[in-house]
């Protein structure tokens, strides 16, 4: 095994000048979530040019490569995303986007170079595969319901033993891999919240039903859901994002209509802050006389790495890599419909480091001027070959 | 009835040195409310002295003197009221309370030596009379549920076809008498809420329900009913005079208790906070998992002067004491159980100028150094030998 | 006088067609605030059909007559509104709007056609007259900063001892004139607040400004201004009519603008409360990390009716109509712009009944239903006439 | 080493005996906080009986035992704390409380029981050590400012190289080892708030400055520092346990008393906690008109138990106890005084399983009714005795 992993890996550098092409005239090609036409063309195009059998809109405008080994054996996936961002491009750089309003900010174009060197090496190595492995070329990651689900309801898991993905990160060094078994990227929820009070007059606040001052309230109370509700262990946040109400200073408001997102770590705290929030609501209908709508939307559920196939990524990177390239994932609050992924097979999910010292890789993701060491790309793919060297070797 | 008014009002100023006696005696000797037992008998010995017929332990600690004119005619009732207040007179005068921690520093020994003058002046002229005059002397005015409600209950209203009271204030300046139709003074209402929620230690806020938290959203929507429910024309208080709960800083508090008064001018007003306020609690305990009691204890009601009765006061005055004498009383939100009266029988109730150039006759009332110019004592007594002369003579 | 009065009236009641048909013709062809063009050459052109002597843009789009008796004496003015709303008509009558989103859904259509007629009467006794007759017309009552002030400072009120000014009122009953001696209409002001937070990702809070949290807990307190520190016996609202905030579920919003109203009868209380918010707001830059903007604008004063002026009309209106046709004007917070020239003049506004027992008649003001006894035309018009008489015979 | 340590922990286990009298002795004569006597007479007895140097009085009640090898080297130091609680006894065992309203229901009798069993083992040992053993015997762990800080000022920390301590955890099963490198138990301080408003007539609030009003927006204020400003990956509480305002229904409290206590696991969240709290005051003071004073007392700081001396542990249980006796401490929020030493030396604190399948053994700590499987003291001794043999043989 550990020669033939050298030579995928070799193989895999000696495409670099190529991914990074691929890349590039991705960044200049964004197309947003659920709007992906060119994309997956031209994924379904490369993975044909290396002999791969393609299935293509799958779960809408997924692709899926298959690469089947000349022995029997496990059943693995690769994921990446292609999806890009409605922001504006605002870096310049010779690989800019060209298109008005969008933006691979995210790094997705990276994800899916990566993933398309791999195919292209493993496709000259299927004598030697016994198993097989499917790559899962993913549109919509970024936005809800996102694209992770249709895929596995259009079977994109049917016969797959394991499933990894990775993503790159601007905010870990490059060389570095890190990881963490269990909870490691939140539930996101969104909410919209619309109070019926009763209009009226702005000098006769008590014939009315003021849907300003008792959404106001209601943001108060629906703020101690987390200082006062949930285990303060819990990673947990309630934000309202928008309040609306009133067209007019000299009328009270007969509607407010709040929108906001709920996240956490841990499946049932997210449930049970859509529960109080759903108490709070019902109680105030009864103390102010509103009537309410709740449209409560789950997005993605907590992303929960497997622990054996965390620790395999772990021992792998280690040994392979270097004892110094595994880090552990610092928890954020960010979601990934990954994480859908990972409720129906076991698997991880990883973050490769993907900045230098060059200010210009420095960037959050989603800023308007986000770039990326392009070697990073090198690095999420050597732990796509690592894990089909275990599995499929 | 010119001449015999002149000659009621001769005689009440004949008998100012003793009117003052009597004051001072009562002011030395101050009996709170519902504990008046020395204050009782000197009215009673005083009336008997005058030759009037005298009923005591009237719906407790009351005394009724009657006096009945030699021919028929109408039934009039005047009240004066008895009690002091728990606080320690501070000024230094001859006739400084000699009771510790209690003190006349409402006038109330004002108004009954100004009956007692009144009754003295018209125990002689019963033969001039046609109908029937009852004194009625009250005790624990100061303290809800006060003495009127139980002399009615006693029986003192029955044949009685009209009834008046007064009261000394050192918001008036001296010689003034200030009246109003309608409602002039509040309704007054305790209420105590007791919030249970659950207790717990301080770092595990989830595991509780917190009353001190839940306790001040409670009592930020609480001052909304003023604010946003009741009509703004409408004059009104919420007020919750004290809070408590909790007895340590790291254990979250399982009951808060929140104590407070309701004022109004209107009695539908009054009402509807006590709804809105069962309605908030009944909304915060969907809300936020507690429960509560609320005792909500109905005080003096709504003073409402007839119109009638008062428009004969402001003649009166105006014509036998001067037109500048007339003055239109400020509405506050001070309550008053001469209400009750006024709720059987037609009626009004009026307020005295008793505050002259002198500093110590300015302060409010209830004000430890409380005193007032004592000759208000006889335009208090001058109306109702006023009003005496008009029904009786 | 008595007869002259007859007379005028007699006439007025002559022109009864006449000025119904003037109010028709403006009630179908209705001109919003500030954009009244049509209307004002209507009425210049009437007041110079009765000879009248017409200056035109006085403050805008004002029109003035002046009838200048032959004897010497008083001047005094009479004033009548003439803007139309911004609303739909959605009666059915052969008068409908034909004017898509506008209609003289206050009255002001009655107001001017009935002080056309009040004109009309009196060009034709100017020989009779002592003293001269200010007719002033004007715009913009209903948009604040409203067209008096626009006159006033282009000098209407010039030589003139008294002034006055009615309206129309569906919640009076036809026959009826409702008129109180001082504060009987609402200072009025706007405010917009722009709170100035930091926006950023719904999941970190902790890197922002939340403006839509802070927002809410600021329209509690604002609450409390007038529960808490606004004397309960001066009636006073301060409404937030618009809350806006925020453009996404799951971005914490950087902004939120609040827009409102404060109401008064009492123009310190009015001081007040501007000078509360702004502490209010000082208070919130500090404890919560924003900046903000109070826009605070200045609309109508309190409307001060003269106690001479007052007891005037209620003299005039009780001997010359009927004793039962004096009413006591109900206080509501509702704003009228005429209370600037009761800043400068003495004088009075009454409220005229304009409501039978059709329900057609029963609509509230601003009502897109709202129409009106025409009879209570000459009844406003009478008012007019009695007061030339008392004045200017 | 290997062979020393089993012969270490034999001994131990021979003594299990009377460390259950010894035990049992103290549980039945506890003594609270900073009111120990008895104890520390009684360990620094035992102590002497061993032939170990005492040192008494050390920070208030502490003990120290000093035993010095044959051989130079490192000197270690292992903590023990022996003080109660004041809480009522409420088990039926012969070992119960003999002691009113004081009981060792969080485990302490077990400690200073544990340690002394090792200090006789090591006692007999002293000529095979190479080094040196401090044993702390600290009184008032449960009551800041605590035991600790008062004897490390006392100099127990001079010339120590390591500490350790441990508790017995009856929410961690008999056998195991909970340990956790970095922040495991939290900060905790206490405040006390109080606002000085302006008291008054419960019908007057604008003449007042009302503290329970302001106090209530304030507690909602509070509440947002966790749910809004502190970064929502770092647990932290902010409770307020007590609110103390006003003494009658009907008089606006001019004073409100709020106690609380703050916790967090990061020294920064902390002190932007109390920064946070200030700031909210200050902010206050401008809105609302009141002053106010703040007493925040920092209790106990965050245990941050050392990376390496927490993964000696580790390895030390792994592979002496057994590696399925290894087990990661939750994190929780409460606190102890343990964490000064580990500011001033590499060290770490270990959590101790003592829970078995009966009942009896699974109350919580602080529980009237706490007891613990007694075998737990052995599982602690081993631990300190598999420390010795690692540093000092």
């Amino acid at each position: 095994m550990q020669e033939l992993k050298i030579d995928f890996n070799k193989e895999l550098f000696y495409s670099f000048e190529e991914i990074v092409t691929w890349r590039r005239y991705l960044h200049m090609n964004p197309e947003i979530s659920f709007q992906e036409v060119e994309t997956p063309r031209f994924i379904a195009e490369k993975l044909r040019s290396f002999g791969i059998d393609v299935r293509e809109n799958i779960g809408g405008n997924g692709v899926v490569g298959v690469i089947k080994g000349d022995s029997p054996g496990k059943t693995i996936a690769f994921r990446a995303d292609f999806d890009a961002l409605p922001i504006q491009d605002e870096k310049e750089v010779p690989y800019k986007s060209t298109v008005n309003g969008a933006m691979h900010a995210c790094g997705h174009d990276g994800h899916t170079s990566a993933l398309l060197g791999v195919a292209k090496v493993l496709s000259r190595k299927r004598h030697d595969l016994c198993g097989t492995l499917i790559l899962i070329f993913q549109p919509a990651e970024e936005k809800p319901p996102g694209g992770a689900k249709a895929m596995i309801d259009d079977g994109v898991l049917d016969g797959v033993d394991y499933i990894f993905g990775g993503h790159l990160a601007t905010d870990v060094p490059i060389g570095k891999v890190a990881i963490r078994s269990g909870a490691s990227m939140a539930s996101v929820d969104a909410f919209k919240i619309t109070i019926q009070g009763k209009g009226g007059h702005g000098a006769k606040p008590h014939s009315t039903v003021d849907a300003v001052a008792i959404g106001s309230e209601l943001v108060s109370h629906l703020q101690q859901i987390v200082s006062r509700r949930v285990d303060p262990m819990e990673p947990a946040v309630v934000t309202i994002g928008s309040f609306h109400a009133g067209n007019a200073f000299n009328i009270i408001a007969d509607t407010a209509v709040l929108e906001g997102t709920v996240r956490a770590l841990n499946s049932d705290v997210r449930t049970q802050i859509e529960e109080e929030i759903r108490r709070i609501l019902d109680g105030f209908q009864t103390a102010d006389g509103i009537t309410y709508t709740l449209d409560y939307l789950n997005g993605y559920p907590v992303l929960e790495n497997h622990r054996e196939e965390t620790q395999l990524i772990e021992q792998l990177v280690k040994e392979n890599l270097s004892p110094e390239a595994l880090a552990l994932k610092k928890v954020v609050l960010g979601a990934e419909d990954f994480a859908y992924y990972l409720q129906h097979r076991p698997g991880a999910f990883f973050h490769v480091g993907a900045r230098n010292e060059n200010p210009a890789t420095q960037f959050a993701h989603h800023h308007p001027r986000f770039d990326f060491d392009e070697q990073a790309m090198l690095v999420q793919g050597q732990v796509f070959l690592l894990l089909t060297a275990h599995y499929l070797l």
